[in-house]
């Protein structure tokens, strides 16, 4: 009879295999965890240096934990994760910034801004919990931590300007703020500290971590073992799984390994797969964004975003096999990603240089920017029309009927085949010099993740929390729902690192 | 250091949760296995009973396993799953059935069409597995289980008509077929057996399974305790979690309880759960497929889908507020289940009776389901379109433009607005009386589950096979993507469950 089964315990542990990166876990009973030969011993382990890793560190700070009782792990050489170089705008509804420029913005209506485009499928209680507490965060960023904004900016999808920009357009303003904070509170990232595996009691409780201390990303048999307790709680602010191509295909098939990432090479989701070893749930994986404005001639985000998401409305994006269009030029990321991968080759979009000085340089991208790009050929330069098309190989006569009928739309102001957004000081593109961008999608954003709650705790494939695990930022899911709205991630970061810290310092 | 940690083992079960269904995971190491306490040992034990369960039974005496080394569990008080109510037709591409009908397909054309419905998500791999296994499954299913086919019928985003559709138009013209062959075989379900969990050893290779007999379905602490050994391998068969709404609503927040589903009860996604445990991977778990062609006139599946799927292209699909046709009514069931929903109310379908004769009754709907949905009001019949539009409240002359129009459409076998597919039998809708009924959607599919490699075998969430674990049918993720395409979803089941079967027959 089973009673013999359920009433013994078993062994769990693989001998050694762990430390290579394996993951194998284990469970301990609650009788042996005061057994295990911890390395250290810390109240609060944070996994990652991002937004929401620095957020959560100074937050549990400023709420009562001391230096020394927090750990702040980071895998790579150096801090700041794919948040270091992201665009450097946080989305906050309701500022004395956005006040003094006359909008009028609600933690209502970046609510209803974000369940909209998540297509149904964004937690209601996480947009809430956003847009609750999106103007502290900024204040926070602002008076305490340091963070130096200059401008309210608009992003696609918003209903205002709300995205509040740092004045170096770059999303260390925030991270080097954060870190100078940190150190003047005693605290230091861990670089090359990677976690292999999230220790468990029998109950699924969090005990701790187990790791590599001198980690050389890339050399996955590099690095010393050490175990790692955590009192209080562990938080996984660790980002997403862009440069995974295994996770990436056993959610969308199609983006294997000849897809490049805008991310920075240590998006690779392993602590997904350690959380989801110990019973987490993973949500909405198969929502990958690609960005639709990223050039196969350089690496990376790139300039080419600048120049294509201006270029939008004054020129037309082709197949260069057939010269003809297909897809509504302005219409949203994943529509246009989408048809580019179906179409199975970059795409083209080009327009004059005179609707460029017009839309583009010295508005969108600046003239320093531009000539990088076009001295990096990504904007490609031609005389003629003919000439573009022989050098991209694109048929000629029907390269002319497209950019007739184009030119045609623009005069009209409207659109009949696709219905692109047509700009009032849009030139038909007639004379030249033309300028050309080929577009090759990368993934950008990985909108799904672990499941949490509101209180940023995950949750376990059965819908309860885990005790003691905690994640923030892109490493979750449910958030965005089915598309991210641009700045709306930052303040997810930041406000869900938070949530957790401050639960995780008032723990007994 | 960590090296005492990675050298010892420790206890992973806790005593007695997992009968009470809690999920508690244990692991137990290679050497102690031998001394677990099993009440049964198999070879190959089977959990759920629908086309994916039976089939891998068969398949496994009929590859060599014995009817005793084969344990086949269900835990409602009846056999057939989800399966048994299914609306009883097989997707296969290539048969003699559809040869004499002058109809050709191909595995190509079928791989085509199911990557094309998947939008780029379905896995090609698994989509491939179906499309050249489907025409031997049929045969399979006609010349050796016994199952009794009588057309080939067309389900929408096929390109030809390939639905293998039984005399009795539903499931258990399969099941009941199934089941008796297994009885012939010498096995039988073992009713009302839960499996709460999946045992594993320490290098996650799945040893057996713990569950409770005598469970009754809906008392979560009914039941007595066993173990059962799986020497060869598990396989899950235990359908998805549409009557789940803690399921549902992680992965898509709007499916809340006030949704319906076309569901047997028991399609409560436990084994998902309880592999998600041990570490196995979901993926499109938020692809949850309603049902365009139910009726708010009926409970359930209901009758109606049985003459809505045959109607399309005999008769128009029209919003009855306005009397305009509003989507493809041979498009794929996302795209009309979203585009009724987004109108927020009902939608009509109609067509002759002559029509109906040609095309559904005695086709896809026996004369005697007909008779009852006329006898229940699900379809509704009426002299002329006056007779219709008053009663459903249509605007008369609107609806005699949309008629005429879609009569014209027949006649030129040809429909520039939506493109609906047209069939040469069909005839003008002209002289009454008409048949009618009202359409909404019901939570109906779950698209995604456990990924699975064209093995049949579960991956774990570092995207390696759990060595001993199968699933097969609507528990696994991928094999669709986004869209499912009507009657594939059978083959599906069987075809896996079969190539699971085989695998676990050859083990030694």
């Amino acid at each position: 009879m089973a009673t013999n089964l359920s009433r013994r315990t078993f062994f769990g542990a693989a001998a050694g295999t762990t430390a290579l990166g394996l993951g194998m876990f284990r469970t301990v009973s609650a009788a042996e965890a005061k057994d295990i030969k911890w390395d250290e011993t810390k109240k609060f382990v944070i996994i990652g240096t991002g937004f929401a890793g620095l957020a959560a560190a100074l937050e549990a700070y400023e709420n009562g934990l001391k230096a020394d009782e927090i750990a702040i792990l980071e895998k790579m050489p150096t801090p700041g994760g794919n948040s270091i170089i992201n665009g450097g705008a946080v989305a906050a509804a309701g500022t004395d910034m956005q006040e003094k420029e006359g909008i009028k913005d609600s933690p209502d209506l970046l609510y209803a801004d974000i369940l909209k485009a998540g297509g149904g499928l964004a937690h209601p209680t996480l947009a809430r919990r956003i847009a609750d507490e999106s103007v502290q965060n900024f204040y926070w960023l602002r008076d305490k931590v340091g963070v130096q904004f200059k401008a309210v900016t608009f992003h696609g999808g918003h209903s205002v300007k709300r995205s509040h920009a740092v004045t170096n357009n770059s999303g260390s303003g925030f991270i080097n703020p954060m870190l100078a904070k940190c150190k003047e509170y005693g605290m230091e990232p861990r670089l090359r500290t990677i976690v292999d595996e999230i220790i468990i009691d029998d109950q699924r409780r969090v005990l701790g971590v187990r790791g590599r201390t001198n980690y050389r990303f890339g050399r996955e048999d590099s690095g010393r073992p050490f175990t790692m307790r955590a009192t209080n709680g562990v938080l996984l602010a660790s980002g997403g799984f862009s440069n995974n191509v295994q996770m990436r295909m056993s959610h969308d098939p199609r983006l294997n390994e000849k897809f490049d990432s805008t991310n920075h090479p240590g998006a690779t989701g392993e602590m997904i797969q350690a959380a989801q070893e110990i019973g987490a749930n993973t949500i909405q994986m198969d929502w990958i964004q690609m960005g639709p404005w990223t050039s196969p001639d350089e690496k990376g985000f790139g300039l080419a975003p600048l120049f294509v998401e201006s270029c939008l409305g004054y020129g037309p994006m082709i197949d260069p096999v057939t010269a003809k269009r297909f897809i509504q030029e302005s219409g949203n990321r994943k529509v246009r990603a989408d048809a580019i991968v179906a179409m199975g080759h970059p795409a083209v979009i080009y327009t004059t240089l005179e609707n460029a000085k017009t839309a583009i340089i010295g508005q969108n991208m600046t003239q320093e920017l531009y000539d990088r790009a076009r001295k990096n050929n990504v904007i490609k330069e031609y005389p003629t029309l003919d000439a573009m098309a022989a050098d991209l190989k694109i048929p000629l006569d029907e390269l002319k009927k497209t950019n007739d009928t184009f030119n045609k739309y623009i005069k009209d102001q409207k659109d009949p085949d696709f219905n692109c957004m047509m700009f009032k000081n849009a030139k038909p593109n007639v004379e030249g010099p033309f300028l050309a961008v080929r577009l090759w999608p990368r993934v950008h954003h990985c909108m799904g993740g672990l499941e949490i709650n509101d209180n940023a705790e995950v949750l376990s494939c059965r819908g309860k929390p885990i005790e003691g695990l905690y994640a923030a930022g892109e490493v979750t899911g449910g958030v965005h729902g089915m598309v991210r709205l641009g700045t709306v991630a930052v303040a997810d970061c930041m406000i869900f690192g938070r949530v957790a810290a401050r639960q995780v310092a008032a723990k007994k």
